[in-house]
């Protein structure tokens, strides 16, 4: 079985999406990742859905999370605001940049092999070219369970 | 909005389930993890489906990934043997062992507090003693977006 076999079509953002697109797109489909291309198509990284919500989360309170339940829910208001003045380059870290697009005829154990040093929620699969679809870690699961 | 508005219905596993049955309920389902309880239903760990794809991958190709491509496919027959010989205490990483619920009335910015320090992919919620369910990244950025 091959990656081809097993890519899944998915929705794909640009590096100057704003990062509120971005973050609706995941909230919308429920995806853990999106994979981000440049103006060619080319992948060049994954925004995982959890990096987004890191970057919601204001560094003092991730320093301190004791401070998350005494501020005002309002403070939600800003949240959309945050995510609009950025943009989808802005807001992937930088170990999420380098994650290359597996080839179609790659195998199985390949994808995993990626998936298990990237720590990516989804790898990217490339064919002749074009983006061909990518993989998640359940439905990856599934190909090696041989449930697809 | 707190978090058992936004909490949604999950299996779950036991920390003596089989790693095997994990595997497949992390594939039928396509989930991104599941919350793993004791004999008394209380969470006591996330076992999220990246790290069952890790631990599928021999130590030798994470190590060297270019090893993957040469094995041949016929090793994923193992892989079965791999996960039914293991039980889900076995495969949690550490780091997930230690990530409390949060309660039923925190708040989204509480949870993804959490979310962001702990890197897990879900997050399980707690009501009066009994798991009311979990949130996955995608339905906090929802409810953070106002979607829900």
């Amino acid at each position: 079985m091959h990656a081809a076999q097993i890519a899944e079509e998915y929705p794909v953002v640009g590096l100057d999406t704003t990062a509120l697109d971005a973050a609706r797109l995941l909230a919308e489909h429920r995806l853990p990742g999106l994979v981000v291309v440049d103006g060619q198509g080319e992948p060049q990284a994954i925004l995982p859905a959890s990096q987004v919500v890191r970057f919601l989360v204001p560094t003092y309170v991730q320093d301190d999370p004791s401070l998350a339940g005494v501020l005002n829910e309002a403070m939600s208001d800003r949240i959309a605001e945050k995510l609009r003045g950025k943009k989808v380059r802005d807001v992937i870290p930088e170990k999420f940049s380098e994650i290359p697009p597996v080839r179609a005829d790659d195998t199985v154990l390949e994808v995993a092999a990626l998936m298990a040093r990237s720590r990516s929620p989804i790898i990217a699969v490339m064919d002749d070219g074009a983006l061909a679809g990518v993989i998640t870690a359940s439905r990856l699961l599934a190909a090696m369970l041989r449930y697809s």
